[in-house]
């Protein structure tokens, strides 16, 4: 279906905001008047502008305040209508979205609006234009879609129909069967359909509209079923963007018209209206890898945690250090420039590999250019929202060439408790936390867990975790708090799973590995919360092992080391069915990484 | 009265936040559970720490989820709590704030709660601890004071009382008759008073207290009614603040403290507690003072707008620029390093600039080093929150020394079309908005506007005016987007008021001054909403002046410079009782200047 984007819902002018709309990949824009009224350029110069990227001008909004007002405000309002039908026909629109209004002088009458937007609509065909009428949620009279339309019946005008915005459906729905009526109205007198989605929040419909809005399946409306009631009506126009957003305001207007058409792409796939290469959900993590200009700090921290240097890359100074099977590459290849240890790519097991990047190219997942050899086995990858690189890996399987077959190996590495990843925490960039989790949910077919929220001295930061299954690869992203002029970016960690926390830490304390000190404190209260097997918290207190026990006695020990660079390590131990991430101890880590 | 601060207001380790209260001036502290457990301090170290920072621990906080369960839960609970007790007793708290019940385990049993709680203060006893109950907003049984109180009334103990919380209450108020209740409760049963304000908003009452609180006075309720009931009983404890709140997590913990004792020395006086020195209100601005290392732009600017370099400084390198009543001072006097032209202090007039200072010391404003030489003119000045300097002036006062003194005149300045300054707009540092407002509204006696919204092409901004009267000085402080990493700040402005704004901007252009071009769909838009009389529109038009008009028929004309170094100039004409700055018009301005 044909795709649109409000200019409001993009930051920058209104050329910046058409160019990212273009380059995107959008049919249609919905010109957002304010945006207009901004611009040096004239109407003219607009069309031309929009054309040239390829763009039409799929709705030109809004017109407020319009119908059920006395005559002699009516008069002063088609006044302005016309002025504006004029523009509309410089700029080469068809469509102008008429809220309902909120006016106090609109009286409580839904003959006189129709009667008034009939004569709207008299005057907008006299400029070949069409009125596409929408309830506000917060209309003064009009507030829902259902009583838009029977004005708009009513009125019954070739040139009135009935715009239905998701957000100001469902943000009123109670339940699916508030959405019933949809099926009443003729698909053609629906004139526009704007998507928007948000968190399901119980506060006040217009600053929850304001400020909060984001793209479908980002939030929690369920738009895949709305779009499905729509098209069943007979709807087939433009799938329209207009979400009003804080964040977005500010973001890159490039990457946020990505973000929302891939919103649009997931939500076409998820109501059935057209196929995307179907998911292929990672089965394991092949590895984490480390990028730094000085690998002795990290190789010897993994060295007192029982790794080893297994292997090395036959073409690139990049190194492989197992235990069980857990692996980590440390590439140096960057070493010409100064740079920090970070957490750059994850390697992520998938039972075919091809097929999961044409899923992530369907997505627009940027493909990274490969950076490989032509000896080296090829390695299908794309960069994440926050730049981390995602290789699609088929480790040892006969059928499929395996990335490990480009390593020289030159030790055994050890069983390692039988050591595996268990998730990789990213830390997010200010403005894509949302996206991310689309990104993660949609191109790699992992499931959001709820959002938590994380005290840390400093500010309290967003964390939600994704998850292919209770096995499968988990991912936990982190959103910091506004970042502080020169604020520092968080590190980033890759936790690995052992069978026993126990002898793991006293061997890493032999190994002499820097861990992370837990205040004494701290065992104060677990002993408060909890009761212990004898001698269990006086061994957790010695080793500085972290605690956590779910509502039905899964348990969950982990400990974290020092940090280096921009990277830490954690080791978590997880018993009787326990799926998450200690959260309640993450203020105690983050107090102390802050000293 | 006894001044205390939750350690959850503030930023920081433990340390930090004990060590910023203490600054401040604060008498005691809350000691937050969280804050406790996270620090490598032992107990005993942080009852030395505090003790040796002349602070009291007013209360330990909280306990949670404790009463009416079933008898197997609350011996677990009652287990726990002696856990606590004798924490409390390693860091001579002798209060506990224990919060209503949100467990769902929990039975609605006022007898049962009673019962529990009973039992729990006999244990509070051994130890020598009193419990000082609070129904939570959202508490699961109980959420309103009265029936906090109820409780605590039946249990009938001395180490029972009940906190009483000013968020609590009146976020479930609908008026002031749900206050009356608290006079039935005899005072020495008032065990705690915690203090915070809101903003008013529609929202879940726990989202609302997590993210939202903020300090007395910078929100909307009227915590000083609320504490004259709580005095009328007979409270004679500490006044505590506790406030959640974003940005405060994020802030300095040490002006954040400042601030939250100056929003208490305002509130006892608002409450009749305590008086300060009486406010003396602004009734004018003497001057705007720029500081500048290349004075050349910002003269040929003021220049062009028909200013005169009046006088100069006669022993530092201050020019005065005049224009019928207004003034500007550009100081080179920071000429060493290179500065771009800020606008970096305010004179305003007061009819007496001792009374003025001693209030402002009262309100713990820095009052700043004397940067004057003995032959100059005494000059009370401040700093406020953003770091603008104000000075106290009398100019031209028979009665008194007048700065102007210190100003050798060498030539006139012409009548200026009797122009004054209109208003200044501060756009203020991210984390000070409401400390900005508090510190202007209370130590300068000015009255606060509505907080307006504006969209800026890359994001929204906060925008809330302070002023004396119609006529007095007006300030508006601007809040900007959250910072980017490496975002700039905003430009400030100063803007002239003249009797006929078409006279002047046609003098500006012959002059060749700077001004902000306005892209001609404004006008079109103008067009469409108003009726102007023949000619009007195409004058504003050509001369790049925008318009704005209110309910009433008061009208503002206005146009703006461009802008040298960080600061511009705005020239406005009111007329017909118009009060407001054209926030309408504020986009295209905004926008204007991101060209």
């Amino acid at each position: 279906m044909r795709k649109s984007i409000a200019t409001v819902c993009l930051s920058g002018t209104l050329t910046e905001k058409l160019t990212a709309a273009s380059r995107a990949g959008f049919d249609g824009v919905e010109i957002f008047e304010n945006d207009l009224l901004a611009s040096p350029l004239a109407p003219e110069e607009i069309a031309a502008r929009t054309a040239d990227l390829g763009l039409g001008i799929d709705l030109y909004q809004p017109m407020r305040d319009i119908e059920a007002v006395p005559e002699e405000i009516f008069a002063r309002n088609l006044r302005r209508a016309r002025h504006k039908f004029q523009l509309m026909r410089r700029l080469g629109a068809d469509t102008v979205l008429v809220c309902s209004s909120i006016a106090p002088q609109a009286v409580d009458d839904d003959a006189l609006a129709a009667e008034q937007l009939s004569r709207l609509a008299d005057l907008a065909q006299e400029f070949g234009i069409r009125v596409a009428y929408e309830a506000l949620a917060w209309g003064r009279h009009v507030s829902t879609y259902g009583h838009a339309w029977r004005i708009v019946e009513a009125a019954d005008h070739p040139a009135l129909g009935t715009c239905l915005d998701s957000f100001h459906i469902l943000s009123r729905a109670s339940g699916p069967e508030d959405l019933k009526g949809i099926a009443d109205i003729p698909g053609d007198k629906i004139f526009f359909l704007q998507l928007a989605d948000a968190p399901l929040m119980a506060m006040d419909v217009l600053q929850w509209s304001r400020h909060y809005r984001c793209f479908p399946g980002q939030g929690g409306f369920d738009v895949a079923g709305l779009l499905r009631h729509v098209l069943n009506a007979g709807y087939d126009g433009p799938l329209s963007l207009e979400v009003f957003n804080d964040v977005f305001r500010q973001a890159d207007a490039g990457r946020t018209a990505l973000d929302g058409l891939r919103s649009l792409l997931a939500l076409e796939e998820n109501a059935g209206v057209s196929p995307l290469p179907a998911p292929v959900i990672p089965s394991g993590v092949a590895f984490a890898e480390l990028a730094t200009s000085d690998p002795e700090p990290v190789g010897e921290l993994l060295t007192a945690l029982g790794f080893t240097r297994t292997a090395r890359h036959h073409g690139k100074p990049v190194d492989l250090w197992a235990q069980g099977g857990a692996r980590v590459l440390v590439n140096t290849g960057a070493a010409g420039r100064r740079t920090d240890t970070t957490l750059a790519a994850v390697g992520l097991e998938t039972a075919d590999p091809a097929a999961s990047a044409r899923r992530a190219e369907a997505l627009l997942a940027p493909a990274l250019p490969k950076r490989r050899a032509a000896q080296d086995v090829p390695l299908e990858s794309i960069a994440a929202p926050d730049g981390t690189e995602v290789l699609f890996c088929a480790t040892s399987r006969p059928e499929l060439p395996s990335w490990t077959d480009d390593f020289t190996y030159t030790a055994e590495n050890g069983p390692g408790d039988a050591m595996v990843i268990d998730h990789l925490a990213l830390t997010q960039p200010w403005h894509h936390f949302d996206e991310s989790v689309l990104f993660h949910r949609t191109v790699l077919g992992l499931s959001p867990h709820e959002t938590v929220e994380l005290a840390d001295p400093y500010g309290l930061f967003r964390s939600r975790a994704l998850s292919a299954s209770s096995d499968g690869p988990r991912l936990v992203l982190n959103l910091a708090p506004a970042p502080e002029e020169g604020g520092e970016i968080r590190a980033r960690h890759v936790a690995f799973a052992v069978g026993d926390i126990v002898a793991a830490v006293r061997r890493f304390r032999t190994a002499g590995a820097g861990l992370l000190p837990v205040p004494a404190n701290y065992y104060d209260d677990l002993e408060a919360r909890f009761e212990f097997a004898e001698g269990e918290l006086e061994t957790y207190r010695e080793l500085g092992i972290l605690y956590d026990r779910d509502e039905r006695g899964g348990e969950f020990r982990h400990c974290y080391t020092e940090t280096v660079g921009h990277v830490f390590f954690e080791f978590v131990q997880r018993s009787g069915g326990y799926s998450g991430f200690g959260a309640a101890n993450a203020p105690i880590r983050l107090a102390a990484q802050r000293r």
